[in-house]
């Protein structure tokens, strides 16, 4: 017996078909999107726009599947027959406004060529004034609905996304009758769902990003969103009542998509949730356990049994009951950027391509802590966790006539580091049990300097988790337990996720340099980040210099 | 009838021959210093050391006079004996010790690898542990001693670097007879002076560097140089009692070099003095101009009527009689890197050459004040004024994952002039008369993009010296007065010196971003360069996406 995970990322779709007894991963594929820039489709007028062709997603899903179908036919023994489930996770919040048939305006001619009806890729920032509004609106009318999302709305967010467009492209909202977020549309797709208000919503998207909760009857209440306009309350009507975890099916697979996929029809599909959530029990996540999935950008992912009392976090993105495993809250937070700004570094500004991310690398490996003198913070897009500021830039200090690329490069490996330990320490000063940290993702298991850095910042072992495609895996998980392959998702996750042997431990001589930077780290975090105004960085570079040269003799 | 200006750069020697009637000028030679790279010996283990070999400067000494000489004799009618005398300025304070013969200890075997031994490069911030000592024990014993530069006693001086020499090359120390400046040291070899205490000093380099005021009877007396160390002491009488302005010769021509450059034996050499004091000559300074020589660094000078009562200005690096011409204080102040952080920019971090240089200019031109949303500070080598630490770095705040190499080098090109700001506004405070302002160096010269920029960070208009080689011919002019060619500087200057047709006005639009920006930039300034210990820094990013968005709009 198999099941089929479908992991949308923010520039390409995988597919991955895994055996449910043991994990064994049989075929996988991966497909670019063929719209934008790398898939995300831009406004050189404004680079808070990130928005995706829908198109690109039913274009990869056929094609990811059938290839990883066809890869796994290589393997003696496997019959597509035997695929008894689907999971899919995708990049969130990432809503797509839909006509009453559930059909994404951006296939409707007049709206093809509007970004505004396309779907709002996560990082789409446009919105940060609605973010910033629904923030102090909720603060004075209902500051419930923000508590559990750390006191802060997120320009990354549904309403946000969606008040934007009503106030930027009213056509479009007043031609959308329903928004879906991108994880909860595949499925419903793949099931053949063509009323919106029949989509199965996952509770992952609508916890974490629509405000919705048991405690208050689901989304927000009319009055709270006719606040924010009349319209929106309207909407809400049009949306969905309730949402679910996943141990209830987003539907089963529909005649026709089942003969597109070469799939058998009627097999369930499971509730769709974010990547980095389905990435989480892809890495086996459990009560203790951080999971962290370091690509572009960096999703933190814990559970807490929902048995417990959790209380709000502030700066925490969410804590949302159901959002990763039924029967746990879901609690998340993040980095708006992390391989983005290595990205940036080696490719916008250094001018270089893939190779000489590799010479970075090796030089900066080279770098002892401190060594460069130099310190950034992290904020190249914004802050998610835990300042949950979008406004926020990046900032580097300590440059000579001297600093080298690889030298910036390190620190700017360096600040995502600190940003990880901050998120930590307020996650643990909480009281959430923390006693394991599982990375996953492209740059966990290429980038070893980083991995150890990480452990050096942080004080803290970091484990791989065994499969390189996580998101995808913890997919396949939720389907499988769903169609009955394992009794419970801890028994599925024994069975199908493992851990990679290597682990980074702390090296004390680096952790104590890196914890005097990370006292000036957090110097600058709470004096740009907004929350100290009287900061005294009279001191800051000569500290720098300090160690520098106690490093260097 | 001909002068000779010979003008020593940090990279190279230039020689210029100039028509006293008119300023023409008729011959010029660049000659690069062969050591080292680009001219300066390095230390891999340190960067903050700069030095350069003594006999780089006798090598660029003959080969730069016999190219401008034989340049000038394609002339009808020059002939190099109607060159009347010759005037030399050089970078400073650059100290090299000697022997008792005024040879360079480099030019001993034993020391001929030694570091210390050879001259100390202006830019050699090694003793700025000495100059903090210093700093301290003025303040405390002598404060009258500091007050007329800045306050703070600079790592690029005099008494430090010797000092600093005593500390970590005692056996240099000790085997110096005495130690003379680059500026003094030239026109002594070519008078054929071969005691230390019989070469003519100027009032520049002494007034500037070595705290020599004849308030105070000359040099530091020796007991507060026993306050340092009693052999800085026992040093002050190898040194010298009176110093110089440029009304006095330095010496003549000996018959030694007189054969060797093929000119006439016993003309006279000016006082030695600092490039910039003599370019500020060269670009027809008079009281209410402000002369900013714009190069890899920064100068900028002015003069004030010695009849006057000239206050000391905090964090100015000098009020000295006589330092630039005869009959006036000199004032002087500067950006210990200009030039030098764009070259940084481009090579060291972009990687790029001498076209890229181009390529961002073009790009940089493009963009609008305010419109990257980027901020720096430009301290990539200290702040020299106002100040007056070597120790502060560079910073960049305002980096998204879209910014570009261009907008970055814009905003290191704008540091500057917000750095320029802060001296123009700093001597205007304090009452000294400011009514235009010349720019001279290659990058005045041949970057109209950063020339609007300051005009327009400012708010004054920026005229060009009509001169590429404006030190060289300030050298000229000096030497034309002393040699009789022109009753007085200002009648010299008059017909010697001009301005270039262009002039670059401040745009009122442009005006305003720059102001805006300009106080976040102080912002920065005073809380990272130890003035204020309560800084608010939490609107500052949001102050520069705020800018950003209207220039945008």
């Amino acid at each position: 017996m198999y099941t089929l995970g479908i992991d949308y990322g923010t520039n390409s779709v995988r597919a991955l078909v895994v055996r449910c007894k043991d994990g064994a991963e049989l075929g996988s594929c991966i497909v670019n999107y063929p719209s934008g820039h790398q898939g995300i489709l831009l406004d050189p007028k404004d680079h808070n726009l990130a928005r995706q062709s829908p198109a690109d997603y039913l274009f990869g899903l056929e094609k990811s599947v059938k290839g990883a179908l066809a890869q796994a036919k290589k393997t003696k023994g496997f019959d597509a027959a035997a695929v008894i489930g689907i999971g899919v996770d995708t990049t969130g919040s990432s809503p797509i406004p839909v006509d009453a048939q559930n059909v994404p305006l951006a296939f409707q001619k007049k709206f093809a060529k509007s970004l505004a009806a396309q779907c709002w890729l996560w990082k789409d920032h446009t919105s940060w004034r609605e973010a910033a509004k629904i923030t102090e609106l909720a603060a004075q009318h209902r500051p419930q609905y923000i508590a559990k999302c750390g006191n802060t709305y997120s320009s990354e967010w549904w309403w946000s996304k969606i008040w934007h467009c009503l106030a930027v492209a009213p056509q479009v909202f007043d031609a959308a009758y329903s928004w879906v977020e991108l994880c909860d549309w595949v499925p419903a797709v793949l099931a053949g769902v063509t009323d919106p208000r029949q989509v199965k919503r996952g509770a992952c998207a609508a916890g974490h990003k629509a405000l919705y909760c048991e405690e208050w009857d689901g989304l927000p209440d009319k009055e709270f969103l006719a606040l924010l306009d009349p319209k929106l309350a309207d909407l809400r009507d049009r949306l969905y009542v309730k949402a679910y975890d996943a141990s209830e099916p987003a539907g089963e697979l529909s005649a026709e998509w089942a003969k597109k996929l070469g799939l058998k029809a009627g097999i369930p599909i499971a509730i769709g949730e974010f990547d980095v959530h389905y990435g989480a029990i892809g890495c086996g996540v459990r009560e203790g356990t951080l999971v962290k999935v370091i690509g572009t950008s960096t999703c933190d992912c814990g559970v807490v049994s929902a048995d417990k009392q959790v209380p709000d976090i502030p700066g925490i993105c969410g804590i949302v009951k159901g959002a990763i495993l039924p029967g746990f809250y879901g609690i998340e937070a993040g980095q708006s950027a992390v391989g983005d700004i290595f990205k940036w570094w080696v490719e916008v500004v250094c001018g270089g391509e893939g190779a000489l991310h590799g010479k970075l690398t090796a030089d900066a490996a080279k770098l002892k802590p401190g060594q460069s003198g130099l310190l950034a913070l992290d904020w190249n897009n914004g802050n998610r966790t835990i300042l949950v500021d979008q406004r926020l830039t990046g900032l580097l200090v300590g440059t000579t006539l001297h600093t080298t690329q690889a030298e910036i490069y390190r620190a700017l490996i360096e600040a995502t580091a600190f940003g990880a330990r901050a998120i930590i320490e307020r996650i643990k000063e909480y009281g959430v049990p923390l006693d394991r940290i599982v990375c996953a993702g492209g740059i966990a298991e290429k980038n070893p300097m980083l991995m150890q850095i990480y452990a050096d910042v942080t004080g803290c072992t970091m484990l791989v988790a065994g499969s390189s495609q996580a998101c995808a895996l913890g997919s396949a998980v939720s389907a499988a337990v769903l169609a009955g392959a394992h009794k419970d998702f801890p028994t599925a996750q024994k069975k199908m996720t493992s851990l990679k042997k290597v682990a980074y431990k702390p090296i004390p001589a680096n952790r104590k340099v890196y914890d005097r930077l990370y006292t000036l780290y957090r110097e600058l975090h709470d004096s740009f980040g907004g929350r100290i105004t009287n900061a005294d960085h009279t001191k800051l570079m000569k500290e720098l210099l300090t160690i520098k040269e106690s490093v260097r003799a």
